[in-house]
């Protein structure tokens, strides 16, 4: 483990672990696809998987400008976020219950990936790399269009699941 | 595993999720705060330890109103983002820069939560379970507010990480 002793450093590190997350979640979105029942929210993790593609070449094309690998570092967090998600998905649940247990764990995914982009834009802006911070808000901002349209797809489904009776 | 049939299941199931997180992060902060150079920093971890304390507890009381216990789930997300910070902890990196990485993990921590607690505060709100999503949406709040106070203590340490030098 090399010494982190700049704040540039510290920004290749978090986007390398960014980039982690958004290979894992690549692997992981076709299996939540194919878990839901409702096929807005198929459909909307289908889209999700395209954006995640681009998010992840997004950070390739950042760290060959920051003249670094996006490789090298496992995400543990996302890690764990994917098997919950995998747990979802071997659920013996309700249609409807499952579809709402699927967007829970797809937005703790979303939440993660806010909150890393977000100060990744951050170290970004204060290191004078103006461009590489505008393409971390393009995908912040579609992680919080994604995060918005999940809850805006939980309110059919929901209502759906409350209607499942025990 | 029992089947999720009901959207009350899910809430239960999500509550033991958000416990087990919280639970895990009780033991996580003091590392945290012991890890944080700055005064700010630490003060700030601890206050967090006290507020996880009642967001734990707040859970038990909901969890006695539900008839369910809160344990039974280990929740493989935070334990992720757990080892993310213990690598932070124990990464050789100059002060303001191990600051910097430490408010990064503890803000993804946050971001979570508030994913994990906007679903179970909806959850609890379409139930009908009026005085449980009041106490949600009370953590809920604080979480937003620890958030934000990360963002503040960010800006003085993130302009003494832009100082240090490779």
């Amino acid at each position: 483990m090399s010494k982190l002793s700049t704040l540039e450093q510290l920004l290749v590190h978090e986007l390398k672990d960014l980039y982690s997350a958004e290979t894992q979640l690549i692997k992981a979105l076709p299996k939540m696809a194919a878990a839901a029942s409702s096929p807005k929210l198929r459909a909307g993790f289908e889209k999700h998987l395209k954006q995640t593609e681009e998010h992840a070449a997004r950070i390739e094309q950042i760290m060959e400008q920051l003249g670094a690998s996006p490789r090298g570092k496992s995400c543990a967090a996302m890690k764990g976020l994917v098997e919950e998600g995998a747990d979802v998905i071997h659920e013996d649940a309700e249609v409807a219950v499952k579809d709402a247990a699927l967007i829970a764990a797809a937005q703790r995914v979303e939440h993660y990936e806010i909150a890393g982009y977000g100060t990744a834009r951050i170290f970004a802006e204060l290191l004078g790399h103006k461009e590489i911070a505008k393409l971390l808000q393009r995908t912040l901002d579609e992680e919080g269009a994604t995060d918005h349209e999940l809850t805006r797809i939980a309110k059919t489904i929901n209502a759906d699941a409350i209607a499942a009776v025990d």
